[in-house]
């Protein structure tokens, strides 16, 4: 039906879909389902006694409480930015406040960067698959794809060279326990990536959410790391500014709830970005900036992330083991094995599609992210449908065993269903 | 000098300027300074006890607290759009939940309007002057501008045809104590303006953050509802949604460091603002939409949207009899009498520049912002330069009559070396 406002809207709205996932939330909400659809924290690790005191702290009589519901600065509450700095700073970098600007959640900051670095049409370089949060941001500025694939390693720098070379604006990368894959990038691609870029003239974007929920192994230095060791030695200081714009999130480590995400990035690349987002909106909230920091200081933030990493790493090995016992090989099932972060990444058989299979397992009360929604080229790659997220944070161990197994109901009720035509080629064949 | 990033940025970003108002507002962390600069509220006014009660409420054990600090919808917290909806609903249109939502201020109103409805080159129509947050939300979607004056009744209707019939892509209009003039629309005038928007089929977007703060006089229906009254008779229901965008905050009546405001729209407008804002940053805080929602229900928000209205009105008066007081007539020095908000506008006398006057300003430790700031169309209209705006909500009483006697100080040093050389045939004329 044609209306009133069918033809009004902008050119840049018409590739606008709504995220899969959060139209997902929507039908999860229902309480018999299983969702292993989104990416939430576990509810029942948040500090609620400590945001009480921190509320109380933040709001107390006189000048700080009047401060915190105040307007302040688009650059974010000074001592907020501080602690970030000083925290970034751990892994051999020099970083200051007025390197770091506060943001609404790392989804304001890609849309920030995104607004000022695409041109509609540019290309952007993404690995595959990869966030649709992010490919929603950059959309919408009128971003073109070039996808690079990834494997057990993230993202395969040995086929970055010609991807590089086609030009594009950005490289767009997450480099600890990818989302979605659930993979990390090794510490000799991090190198290469690093050296390739700043060859090739192309800033890299680095997002690092999950960076701190390492369940086993050692934690890999940052690509913005890696690239100020390589950069300082420049000898025209215009050029040691460093090629890496980095963000990360209190959303996976305190509090999705508050919005609060921060950028890290050259001093003139945060001037910009402070000017976007002015005209965005001023400033993020004065008064959840202040309690997040009331939070985390003193040691807390750190205390509560082992916390989390224990719980996590639990929930972790609970959907592997229940996957392993409840998807036998012959059914040529696969999936990702995180070190880290929320998700783990999973491969059906040749010719089938995860979006029937959805269907199949909403009926068993069980919910998944399709895997289509993560490719930034789906065109060029039909193979992305094979593929499905799973969250392993947000649900119980006990709810975790049930959905693995409700989730094997459906696959197996598909495989008798005579959809996936090829398992028996693929056993046959592994 | 030229960076490695120097060229790297898009080109909507070329537009970009830093807003006067928020680098003067840095100027002003200086205590020495009184600030007739920003839009603040009155920090002394906020309802700390209120806001201490609701976070002990939202934050108590159990589901409440572990939802305050989840993810939640993009539309918004349910009760605080319901009471949104039940507020406008007053003005006598039928608004829903659907037709609500919620985003970071009023200022990310701007922005996904923009995104919404601007393609790069298309025209807005703006008021002269009009609110400098706009046009930098509209700036680097890409706005060219066509403005029409306004005087004390507002919009100058009678000027608004020849507007209409450029073809700009909407109208940005602030029918209440307008930001930066302090002048209101006439209800005469709403009327014409609403008929003649949908004669050319031109949508309205209607921006409200001081209408609740009215000092006199009898309140005037919002564009949004004359429009919704003369669209119910349509007879194609597709046409029956109306043609207006509202937007309105909650930073003016409870505090601005929450950033909340909301959109009220047809529904269809609103479901695909959420599909930009879900890109933009997920949703706004779910702590600070639950902690608004409890100190605003019940009635508070009304009752305390009246002590405002008392002690507001009482900081206008002052000003404006310090003014008088100050300000011999044989200056030339005009200013607008607002019935309500937070701003009055000040015209210096012809040839004079309000940029000068700052600077001399300063030196006297108080600050205003050049009404320069406040045109989209600066090169047509060089008489903006001769403009000033003052906020009368933030200071106290006492130093709101300091700091106009600074401000005299200031003036008549201009006058006296000579800077308002048309003063003297000014005041012969009147």
């Amino acid at each position: 039906m044609t209306t009133l406002w069918s033809h009004r809207y902008a050119q840049r709205t018409h590739r606008l879909t709504s995220s899969t996932i959060r139209e997902l939330l929507k039908l999860t909400e229902n309480p018999k389902i299983i969702s292993f659809a989104g990416g939430l924290p576990a509810p029942d690790f948040f500090p609620l006694e400590q945001f009480r005191a921190a509320c109380r702290s933040v709001l107390a009589d006189g000048p700080t409480g009047q401060a915190a519901l105040q307007y302040s600065t688009t650059e974010g509450y000074l001592p907020l930015r501080e602690m970030i700095a000083r925290h970034i700073s751990r892994y051999g970098i020099l970083a200051k406040p007025e390197n770091v600007l506060i943001t609404a959640g790392s989804q304001q900051a890609l849309d920030l960067i995104a607004k000022l670095l695409i041109n509609p049409g540019d290309q952007v370089l993404v690995e595959a698959p990869t966030y649709l949060g992010a490919l929603q941001a950059f959309n919408v500025f009128g971003a073109e794809y070039v996808s690079v694939p990834t494997d057990d390693d993230g993202l395969q720098t040995d086929k970055l060279e010609a991807a590089l070379r086609s030009g594009p604006r950005f490289m767009y990368v997450l480099p600890n326990f990818q989302n979605p894959g659930g993979v990390t990038l090794s510490l000799e691609r991090r190198k290469q990536l690093v050296a390739m870029a700043d060859h090739y003239g192309v800033p890299i974007v680095e997002d690092d959410p999950y960076g701190q929920l390492r369940y086993e192994g050692e934690h890999l230095p940052p690509l913005l790391a890696l690239d100020r060791a390589a950069v300082g030695v420049r000898s025209d200081p215009a050029y040691r500014q460093g090629n890496v714009i980095y963000l990360s999130t209190f959303s996976k480590t305190l509090a999705p709830g508050l919005r609060l995400g921060w950028i890290v990035a050259p001093t003139e690349v945060i001037a910009k970005l402070v000017q976007l987002k002015q005209g965005a909106d001023l400033h993020t909230s004065t008064f959840t900036q202040m309690v997040a920091y009331e939070v985390a200081r003193g040691g807390f933030l750190d205390k509560h992330i082992k916390r989390l990493r224990a719980a996590y790493r639990e929930r972790r090995d609970v959907m592997l083991q229940a996957l392993a016992q409840n998807f036998p090989a012959d059914w040529g099932v696969t999936w990702t094995h995180p070190a880290g972060g929320l998700f783990l990444w999973m491969c059906l058989p040749p010719g089938s599609d995860s979006r029937t299979l959805l269907e199949t397992s909403l009926r068993q009360n069980v919910a998944f992210v399709p895997g289509g929604a993560f490719s930034a080229t789906p065109a060029e790659d039909p193979d992305c449908h094979r593929y499905l997220r799973l969250n392993f944070s947000n649900a119980s161990p006990i709810m975790i065993r049930e959905g693995i197994r409700r989730l094997s109901v459906a696959v197996r009720e598909q495989i008798e269903a005579g959809e996936y035509t090829d398992v028996e080629a693929v056993y046959t064949a592994a």
